[in-house]
This record gives C-alpha cells, sequence and structure tokens, in this order.
C-alpha cells in the first residue's frame, strides 16, 4: 500500500481529514513534563495517544527536534507512531529542496532514517529537485504550492506567462505537479484555504489530489 | 565582524573568491577512512586542512550529515574550522524555507546549534520566511535564485509581470532580496553561471552582494 492509498484508508477508518501538527516547542511544553529527559517524546506521544482516533495522519516538524538536538527521540517518536497506530501515516514535514546527490540523501534522511511516509518538499529547484524522493514509491511528497503566510505572495501569487497563457505562479506549480510529476501518484501539494478563490483554483487544477491545507 | 565583512576579509587574506563544498558521501570516502568510528569528520578535516589557505568560505551540505545519523560530527567539523582557521567563515548549505516559529527553529539549528556564519535559504515562502534568520545581525543568508540543474527552469525561468514590467522570476527574486530582503547587507544569492547573460543580468541587479556559483 502506498502512501495516498493509506492515507485514504485513514480518511475512511477514522471518518476524519485532519492532519495533527507535531512541532514540540520546548518553551511551549507544560513544565512538568519540559524538565524530564525525554520531554519532546513524551510531550508528542502525549498528543498523538489523544488524538489517534481522530486524525488520517501525524505531521512532526523536524526544525523544532533539530534546534534541540533531538533527532533520536523524532525518530522514536514515528516508530512509536507506526508500532502503536500503523494505520495512521506520518508526514515529515521539512520543506527540504535541493538537487541530485543531496536529495539523495535528503531522502534517505526522511524514508529511511526516519521511516516517514512522506515528506514536505519545496518546488523552487524543479522536477529534477523531488526525483530523488519519487525513487521510493511506497512514499509520499507533499509539494509547497500556495502558502497562506504573508511572505507567500512574493513568488507564489506572480503573474505567469505560459505558452501565451497567463496565470498564477501558484497555478503553474499545482498544473506541473499534477501533469508530469505525479505519474506514480505519490504528490499532494500544500495549499492554504486563506483565499477561497485561490483555493478553488487549485482543486480545479488537480483533481483529486489529496491537500494538505495548513491552519 | 558580519559575515559578508569575514567573507570579504577572507578573500583578500587568501586571495581567493573560492567556496570549498564539504558534501562527505560515505560510498565515496576512502576505504582508508570509511571504516574508522568519526569517518565523515575525518575525511572533512583532512579536505579542510588541505585547502584552508586556498578558499575564502568552507560549505559543508547537512543532507549528507542527516542521512548518516552524524549531527555531531558536524557540529564537530564546524568548531573545527573556526577553532583552526577562524578566518574562514562557514556557510551551512540546508536550503531551508518555512515560516515563523517553525523558521526560527532553523535558525536556532544552523546559528545556535551549528554555530554556522551563514545558511542556505529557499526564497519560496517569502520575506517573512527570511525574518528569523535576519535577526541575527553578524549572520548571513544565501539565497536560491537561479540554479543551473535541468528543473531550475521549471520555475526559476518563467517569465512573470511586475507592475507591467517583464522578466524572468529569478530576476524578480534577486531584485526584491537586494532591495527589500538585503536592509542590513546580510544576503548573497546562489546563481549559477551555465548562462551567461542571465548571470550578468543577476550581477547588473544585485551590484556587489556576493554570489555563490556552483559547480
Amino acid at each position: 500500500m502506498n502512501f495516498i492509498e493509506s492515507l485514504k484508508n485513514a480518511w475512511v477508518k477514522n471518518n476524519s481529514l485532519l492532519c495533527v501538527g507535531l512541532d514540540p516547542d520546548l518553551k511551549k511544553i507544560p513544565a512538568a513534563i519540559r524538565g524530564k529527559d525525554r520531554a519532546i517524546f513524551e510531550f508528542c506521544t502525549g498528543i498523538v495517544d489523544a488524538t489517534a482516533d481522530l486524525v488520517c495522519a501525524f505531521k512532526p516538524q523536524i526544525a523544532y527536534f533539530a534546534a534541540q538536538q533531538a533527532e533520536d527521540q523524532l525518530k522514536d517518536l514515528i516508530q512509536y507512531i507506526h508500532s502503536a497506530y500503523p494505520q495512521i501515516p506520518v508526514i515529515l514535514d521539512a520543506k527540504r529542496g535541493d538537487i541530485g546527490n543531496t536529495a539523495e540523501q535528503y531522502a534517505v534522511e526522511a524514508f529511511e532514517r526516519y521511516q516517514a511516509d512522506a515528506v514536505t518538499l519545496s518546488p523552487y529547484m524543479g522536477k529534477d529537485s523531488v526525483e530523488p524522493y519519487l525513487a521510493y514509491p511506497e512514499k509520499g511528497i507533499v509539494l509547497l504550492c500556495r502558502t497562506s503566510n504573508a511572505g507567500g505572495s512574493d513568488l507564489q501569487a506572480l503573474e505567469v506567462s505560459i505558452n501565451c497563457e497567463r496565470m498564477k505562479l501558484y497555478e503553474h506549480v499545482a498544473r506541473m505537479i499534477a501533469s508530469q510529476w505525479n505519474a506514480n501518484g505519490q504528490c499532494m501539494l500544500v495549499a492554504g484555504a486563506t483565499y477561497t478563490e485561490e483555493f478553488s483554483s487549485i482543486r480545479r487544477i488537480v483533481g483529486d489530489m489529496p491537500l494538505l491545507v495548513p491552519g
């Protein structure tokens, strides 16, 4: 079963489209947990246990673990989810974006070291920057398309001209991924829903491709 | 002294514009070193010692360390360079790109955990995605602008329309960074030199901003 299939199974099984992010900012973890040796792991598994029957995916954000030298706790967290809740896929939020041999190493990091089921990526460096991840047929990739932060418009909302047709950059990204990068059905997009007309446009372009909608 | 100043000092001191990448692919490390406990650290410090009087910067690529669970060796490598060759700045090649609190965590990873002097970033999420790094006034950021891989054209070479003026996306990125993101002189750009007219265009836009030219 590949990532998109396991995600769809989780939608049905838990009757949920909710992906719970695991962004363990040590400053915001309750003091009673913060003092412990493996505070991040304990805090996150608490959230996992409390929500596992209500979600379709978990999404740990690697930056919070990396800032705390807590790679071992990230690895253990993902292993814990796989073991306790094998029906819930794990998306590693890492927003990697590099080429060739380097992208291969990042794929090893996400899929072999951490055993994530999917990873978030940036499209800025183009198709060859995502190919090393697509070489894992059972894994998923979740590509930034239209983000709803203030700076999201600096590039993504620009008008571009493709073969004399005008569209927004994020629409071009959605088209390219849907028509060229998703040959094996491994792709999802990050699409903010702040502006409903933009969100509708992405949905029209990508058909029933799953969308990760933050916020 | 901030990053750009220390980079310029290294240009003069070593009469060099060469930045040496440290991409320790374990498969390509000589067998005599590969078998050792800290093979990656040994391999990289060997390169550092052999080239330190010939370069203006070192650039370790974090993916190779992350794939091998060798974060401790990356930290020790950067500490080694700072200690043995304090005049040579270190650029952590990580191509991070995220917003708000998450970007703050990545900045902690690059600048506090690893003590890098600069970090590479993706511009796809816009200005607020780089601000947490700019909050470290002595540090530098190196933003992807025009990359020379095949997929680099998928987004970067698109024609965009800005206030009725037409330009390439990478030219818009260069303008935005030079005119808006570089208020404190902390920015550099990644600009491939495969196509000389593109490279010239970037140089015209950014004036004397340092460019990181791969390859």
